[in-house]
């Protein structure tokens, strides 16, 4: 089973990232960005067919390396 | 306009982050992960209104910057 999982800073959260890219977009000539944030994207191929296992794996995986919790959120998409 | 850009690696190029990711989920006890892949997630804020616009713009960040259009696919989702 494929799954897809993003990982965003939660709000308020500086994302110096975000504003690198915010600041060479306006260098290369790009006006009107008003904001950036740049965040993770995993996708995985778990052996597993069982979604409800899926979720709970998934789950756990954030929880203990995917995200850092107390500055990130995670969504969890199964396709 | 909020829009989300998601960049990926295309398919056969080789993945050190997403291998890393896969051997860290496998010493922590997580069977079963065949394959795990990590790309970037850009949520922009910009200031058109306009779909087209907004649209043109991005493919042009993403062209110019966002993604290495020699081994990255970029996605572009207006929200």
């Amino acid at each position: 089973m494929k799954a897809r999982v993003t990982v965003t800073l939660k709000h308020g959260v500086l994302d110096p990232q975000g504003k690198a890219i915010q600041g060479a977009l306006k260098s290369l000539g790009f006006a009107g960005v008003d904001d950036v944030r740049q965040g993770k994207l995993i996708e995985l191929e778990l052996a597993t067919a069982d979604r409800a296992e899926a979720q709970a794996q998934l789950t756990d995986m954030c929880e203990k390396l995917l995200a850092n919790t107390v500055i990130e959120n995670y969504r969890i998409e199964l396709i």
